[in-house]
């Protein structure tokens, strides 16, 4: 139940050739407390409940539970949810053994592209591809739980 | 997916006696906001995972959605709730046509029984044992999410 992420701004659209999938997301957060988020996740054709804790001193390792839902049962549950829906497409890019899943975001969060890979360990070495730019792992605004209330067009 | 139940305080204990089944109860809320609270339930044996939304007008129903989960994940996800942990056991009595379920409350709620009937429409009738005291039901200071942050026994 243990998640390690590292997270980086996205420089360029070049990732898009390098798909192998893509996958349109709506999110909403039942609670976007970062000490225990609760996330409601309808994808093309199914429905997640997650819920994370806090992040570790380091901001690398959370505690991370989910839970696949039927997308019947996720829309109302969606709903719900605080104001903010997080609206995006996931992209899942192969560079060397790992995947990183590249967000482009819509609405509120319009012209925001963040990439992600997730270790084994937070030492574990990975290649990084031209259009990585900064790391922002740890910082709570590239939460989409922020970014559901405090969107990067307002920033 | 909707819940109407009414809520009612107990005037003794001669409810006990007429229980058929009785479980001890510990939970916690991942988001006591009453628009959307998020609880984790742990019985004698098993785990659960219930989000309920903001009542209607008349208080008397209410979106609920439950989805049952191992104890042994039930538990990290305890730990992650928000502090003002409830303990209580559960007894079941059945009444007439009606199942009621009486939460005798321990720790800082000690002192406290609630009992709650679940009915399929808002007016339905039911029996009302000699147990049954003055009815409560809407009033938000008996929700469980309201008596983990504010317990009973400091009212």
């Amino acid at each position: 139940m243990q998640e390690i992420e590292r997270k980086f701004l996205v420089n360029s659209e070049a990732f898009k050739e390098e798909a192998y999938k893509s996958t349109r997301i709506s999110q909403g957060f039942l609670n976007s407390n970062k000490l225990r988020t609760v996330r409601i996740r309808i994808t093309d054709d199914k429905g997640f409940l997650t819920i994370k804790g806090k992040s570790s001193v380091s901001g690398l390792s959370r505690l991370e539970w989910e839970t696949e839902i039927s997308k019947a049962e996720a829309k109302p549950l969606l709903l719900l949810c605080e104001p903010g829906q997080i609206e995006k497409t996931r992209f899942y890019i192969n560079v060397g053994e790992h995947i990183f899943e590249v967000d482009e975001f819509y609405g509120e969060n319009q012209g925001l592209i963040v990439a992600e890979v997730e270790l084994s360990s937070e030492d574990e070495v990975f290649e990084k591809p031209d259009w990585l730019g900064k790391e922002v792992t740890g910082d709570v605004k590239y939460y989409n739980s922020m970014l559901s209330k405090q969107p990067y067009s307002k920033w």
